[in-house]
């Protein structure tokens, strides 16, 4: 297993590495991340390359057992380059051309920008290519963002003659006969900016698709340069969790070899167990396999403010959490503080000062449990009882209609998986295009956008036997983004025997009580943000509004369709409703904790050949108790555990399990 | 009476038109307003005209017995036009030039915008003149908005040079020597925005009046094509009601054969039947006869949200309460929700899929109704004993010095019209330049920009006989927004028979609780958001202030003048003090309801030839009694009522009185 | 002493001058500030001056006693001047250049701005240059404000070749390696704004310092053109107090030669005495003798908006507080009302009717005082046994990097200031460059960026003796806004005796108690916003954190070192830790106010040759009491008092005391 940190060995003078790489060394970490980010230090002038010193570093940190991944630098231009191509520069959605000095202030469809990253990959992969140390790549730094310039639009105009072929189709599909945008040329048609209300949803959408494709194609150029240098060697890039919101990850992570991300518990308000659960199995869901940390937060994070310092244990504590949930390598960010630059308070392992304290103390300890247990974890796989289907289309569609303030795709996702979660069952976030066999239950929220293929899978899912909860705005839109013609939801209907007669935005932030029938504990909880009002056509009512003018009208429905069933969620559950329906859920289906344990305790399992690895993690502030059964050794504490044993506050417990 | 609903037939299949007729002839509607932003559907280029569809859809919604009302298109700009004149596209306050997408785009003073207007209008108004089935036109649709581009700015000074004829006289009565602007050259002079701090208030209020009149410009050139080619056929055009702030809508209003507008109770927050009331007398108050709603909620509301969808029953009473007020037609805002477009959640009488439901059965209820009482009300006029005067110049004037957070020219009209509306004595809302003949008390919120003339006829009004309520920031400018160099209320003071001493901006949200004298009820209210200290000259107080420096100083002083009385109210009233304050005058002027009613019933009566109808309106959530002592026939149950009748919530009655 | 009015003769008929005159001369009135802001009416075309109006101006009021010091015009460009030359107008920091109609929208480093401004200046010190009534000059108006247009960007390119040589330089003092920002060649450096994302610390902060060298250069050549042609005339600027953020006053003051600012405690907001007092100490400050309330507030201010009246007294009680705080000139802003532009409702003395009232005759009653009292004061100096360290460069720096919204260098000046002002012990000002000779002790808030050299100073000033507080946040950074590589508080360390183990941001607005030890009152407060958790090295912990993971940790150390102490503060401490550490310091060190007084009563003294003035201010709403032994002649009520007196809520007393 990987153990590391971000290192930039360009930051510090060479005097410095070999103690760097000697207290790195007896904290147990095994790999550093360099180079990303010293595009001119590598290349000042065109063409003039300096790899010196970064073969200095890899050869010197692998003298102490430390390999190396290599990041492409092409999220940071240099100057030089920037000031030959003004063009180059992003153009922000308030229409401001970005001003140089910061990073990922490029367009990624600009040519000469393009043919600029180009030649310093090719220049690294060459270069590094068969070092042994060199044990992976990751491209750029954290993808995202949106362009608004001409070659933007004029890229975009390309993309859609692609998509529709002609102006007909195009016009057709988005009904631009409304408000008399029919186009008539493709050079007529905008990007969705700095108008004086609103765009066409066809219009809109369509550009957030081809903004993410627009990296992933940057992204393919890199890789396909490295791959035609450096066979054998994989990449990858490091994500932003379930929480970006711009990028189609699915489609980023297929080109990719492996999948990292960067994990900042404490980056912005109070750090959330879910949300980085979600996180982590978004992650791990991308190729349905392990993943890294890359990024792991390692101090007090900032830029130009600094957020709260990780209280004692936290670091660990979300190292191991992802461990849990499937990372096969962590990498803290980063090893130093830098002492300068605009993340000189984005605060790694070790100080401004470069001595070890607490931090770095914590990362040893860790280290140490690490080297006995973390090999034998390596491909190993969490089971999954539940699958969550995550559609970026109706993401990015409910981000340009974002009905009200309440309602929203992630927020309502959230919801649902913080209610699952309490069942300790593991959950698999998956894509649409993805096999549901094996799951128990399958949740859908807001599948906005639904194409037929998918709806048909869903629905053989049901009639094979499987349990599919479909929620609120569901089947709404067909892939053009136009309202479908039909009672929602849509192509979901037969499945889920109901139809919406009409709806109620709850844009004033009001909730209505739902009482549960005797299927649902009670109180059964809230609906927020929206209330469908439900006609059952074969379904039969859970749960039931009990306020507004349709009090008394369904809530929750159970439709019996082949051999399984489909649940309609007339609304977005609150925490309380949300766990009632989970808990009916696990009951109904059999979900089930690894082992049983004291609600608030997660508990989660590896799956290794021959056994497995059970992890208890308690982010409460109370000890809190499991039912081991037979147990086994424990990896943290070195015993020997069986029964029921306690988990301290903030602790850990990783049991050796044998089949 | 006219009862209907838009509907763009462009936006479905010919072979569903008919069906649509069907429906709305079922459900009594007997008029739509059609081709309003189908300007591209109609002229895809430049002189050729496709208005077939057109043609064929008036004839066959005629043969169901349904009249067309056409809209001109230009509200929203064909790409064709737009991508050949990039200039003809409105700067934003902001400085954008705002991007094709949306609707309103285009700048009201383009001269090559305005060739292109007046092409489409003539083509349309010759192609549909003598047309049967066509009963009005509508031109463009819902105006407004303010465009900063350099078109505009020399448009501005053109403007001005007619307004000032010197800059000698300009720079005098805008005061540039203040801050050094003095002018040397008309090119000199900017529009008001983006810059350090502030501009002249005379420059900032001739640009708010400039750009009104942009518009009613652009109006006025549509309107004579229209008249020339299809005389006789009266034209509206839909406007916003008493909220929307840009735009003088009495000269707007002026040359126009009727009003419109656009009533969207359920568009934003809560419903406030106060605001409706006011926003109705606004529209009839324009031309000082019946208006139609051009535009009424059938459904939630929606852009890129969603709205809270209209409570079962809001939908009827909300076009009863237009009607009562002296609406003589309703279309609703729309038949079919659009299954595409940026306003895809707006919703119509019908969804999307296109099936009646809940609305639709609501408003075939209603059908039923109109189709009895409808004619008999046609022309027939509201009683109203109070008149309030709506000065835009003093609008647009305080929208540039808003004085502080909490005061507000609409929001202290709204406080004194909130107060006078229980006593349900009818309110005309009246241009400055109207007659006050007939009316028992005027009431004349904020005449911050005072002329001479408007001085002169209000004080000749008390002279008469008449009862006058002033209130504080009232004749302190002249025309020019420059201070007067008296005592305030400046041309006010004789017949108020008071001066302002100092005042007190309550710039951070604090009341001053207000102690009535005998002729106010207790407790009488509070005084909020700016505090006159007034000295008597001539007048007696009829209320105190009890808190801050200038306890026990006048609030409301009664100045005996002529054989009138003139009120000055030295504040902005809460709701307490403005229902005390109407409460008094209701006694001392003999304002009184048609019928005695219940707190909170709201009581209107439409006079016809020979006898009036009565309209109870209950807002409210529990039962409400009136008595109408005689009585007569009730339209909605269809009985024959008298003497003391309850109205459910949310219920309506209508009693026909004979005189 | 002077103590007058701000006027503008021009925009008056000159028939009214002579009453103004009259008026003025009545109350007490003895100079007039004119002319500022009147450049098109002095220069309406290039080289055409017309000063004949300011002539008979001068005279007139001359004629009455009353002297004139003269504004020079260029705050406020001619629109024939800015028509001519588009690119002279700022560009603000959202990328818009600014449009004409305000004041200060000039580019200070311009070159024709400079050669237009240069020839009004020059034109003006000639033509006036002599006459006995003009006393004194004021350059330009309250500069400020923040350019980002290509002219600074050239200019400021330059001024970092001035300060750093080489590009190499630069590169290695800004850390640019970081995130690949290497500068090769001077034209790449860009200005800090509208990027992606945050810019190099050093970049950033070294843009603070040139825009404000770039307005203290553009007010250089003023005064060497007045200097050159008015020889003899003391110069001045009206600058913003305390709260003004960006500018180094204490670089603008040193040219100068006298400073005056603009007090406006009713500006927004309850006025607060601390924040006043405080201003003014600073403003004393920058050059360490007295100063002028150049525009003290005379009514409500006002420009889109009308802030609340100033409270009856607390004009003469503002203007008195300024003269114990060191003021020898009071001018109030303005004259009279003016009727128009933007800022008529920035209120005068006289209403804009032009007719005495409540505020003249509060300002006529205090000049009868002045009368009596003013001119024995002029030149004495306040007693102050306490220096507060005003660092602009740390300043500047935590503007671009703020830590967190409660992280503030002001406001954490503000509360260690208000603390301290409760023991009536007299603070002052100084710059970092200042003498700390003759202190009792001297406190530092967070001198986030500190040169070897002042750290020397103080190290040096506690050695012999004083005693230093120190705060979080020092010695974070060298002069280049890099994070030094060592132990906070870095080149304090030593003397302060604690090293900062880590810290932690307090981002989310928890407060965490503190508790005091046997030195600090119980309860002894809060801290907020950051807490470094400290290690002791020699220092010993006078008081502890209470909460949190450091609970038991210092917060408050002191560290006996040489003759004196170093005590360091952990933290920003709310109301009552900073009031129980100066009640701790004023016990350890013999702080005393001058008189015995009870809590709230602000007791100040000004030391004249032989003798002082002590000043007993109650700006609470009740009684308060002081003992001031033999006393003396008491100004005020014109009464010779002694022992225990009572100054009334509001009240002023001013005893001449002999030593």
């Amino acid at each position: 297993m990987y153990f590391g940190a971000d290192y930039y060995p360009e930051h510090w003078p060479e005097e410095r590495w070999e103690q760097d790489a000697r207290l790195m060394q007896e904290a147990g970490l095994n790999v550093i991340r360099m180079a990303e980010f010293a595009w001119t230090y590598m290349e000042p002038r065109e063409g003039e390359f300096n790899f010196g010193w970064l073969d200095r570093a890899i050869a010197l940190f692998g003298s102490y057992g430390i390999r190396s991944v290599l990041g492409t630098p092409t999220a940071a231009p240099p100057a030089w380059i920037m000031a030959a191509h003004p063009d180059a520069a992003l153009v922000r959605e308030d229409g401001v051309r970005v001003t140089y000095g910061s990073r990922r202030t490029y367009c990624p469809n600009h040519g000469e920008y393009r043919r600029h990253s180009a030649r310093i990959v090719r220049a690294m992969a060459e270069h590094f290519a068969g070092n042994p140390n060199v044990i992976g790549w990751q491209i750029d730094n954290e993808f995202g963002g949106r362009c608004y310039c001409p070659t933007c639009q004029a890229a975009f105009q390309e993309w859609l003659k692609n998509r529709y072929g002609t102006l007909e189709a195009l016009n057709e599909a988005w009904g631009t006969v409304f408000w008399s945008h029919i186009y008539t040329a493709w050079e007529q048609i905008p990007l969705p900016w700095s108008t004086t209300g609103i765009h066409n949803p066809g219009l809109a959408l369509n550009y957030r698709r081809f903004m993410s494709d627009s990296y992933v194609d940057y992204q393919r150029q890199q890789l396909e340069i490295i791959r035609a240098a450096d066979p054998g060697v994989p990449i990858t890039h490091n994500l932003m969790g379930f929480g970006y919101p711009n990028l189609n990850y699915f489609d980023l992570a297929a080109d990719l070899d492996w999948v990292s991300w960067d994990n900042y518990p404490r980056f912005m308000g109070q750090p959330d167990a879910a949300r980085r659960a979600l996180a982590h199995d978004t992650m791990r869901g991308l190729k349905g396999k392990p993943f890294w940390v890359m990024e792991e937060q390692a101090g007090p994070t900032g830029q130009n403010t600094v957020a709260m310092a990780p209280r004692p244990g936290e670091i660990p504590f979300w190292s191991w959490e992802a461990i849990a949930h499937g990372a096969d390598g962590i990498v803290f960010f980063r090893w130093r503080t830098a002492r300068f630059g605009g993340e000189e308070y984005w605060h790694g392992i070790l100080d401004h000062h470069g001595i070890p304290g607490r931090r770095y103390n914590e990362v040893k300890e860790m280290g140490a449990v690490i080297r006995r247990l973390g090999d034998r974890l390596v491909g190993s796989a969490p089971r999954s009882q539940v699958a969550m289907l995550l559609s970026y289309d109706s993401r990015f569609a409910l981000q340009n209609q974002p009905h009200n303030r309440y309602l929203d795709y992630p927020q309502a996702f959230m919801a649902l998986y913080r209610g699952l979660r309490t069942l300790n069952a593991g959950i698999d976030i998956v894509s649409p295009s993805a096999s549901l066999d094996g799951y128990s239950v399958v949740v859908a929220p807001m599948l906005y956008i639904l194409e037929p293929q998918l709806a048909e899978k869903l629905t053989a899912y049901v009639r094979a036997g499987g349990t599919l909860v479909v929620t609120a705005r569901s089947g709404v839109m067909d892939v053009d983004n136009t309202v479908v013609e039909d009672w929602l939801p849509g192509l979901l209907r037969e499945v889920c025997g109901v139809t919406v007669q009409e709806y109620d935005s709850l844009d004033d932030g009001r909730s209505v009580p739902v009482e549960g029938s005797s299927v649902c504990s009670v109180p059964a909880g809230n609906a927020t943000a929206w209330a469908d009002v439900l006609a059952l056509e074969g379904a039969e009512a859970m749960a039931r509004f009990a306020g507004e003018y349709y009090a008394g009208k369904p809530t929750i429905t159970r439709n019996r369709f082949g051999k399984g069933q489909a649940i309609y969620l007339a609304t977005v559950p609150d925490e309380g409703l949300a766990e009632s329906l989970a808990s009916w859920l696990g009951r109904e289906t059999g979900l089930s904790s690894p082992v049983p344990a004291e609600a608030g305790l997660e508990v989660l399992e590896r799956v290794t050949q021959g056994g497995s690895y059970l992890f208890l993690l308690n982010n409460s502030a109370r000890a809190l108790s499991a039912d081991i059964g037979k147990g086994g050794l424990e990896y943290v504490t070195e015993n020997r555990l069986s029964g029921i044993i306690s988990v301290p506050p903030m602790g850990v417990r990783i049991i050796a399990r044998e089949e």
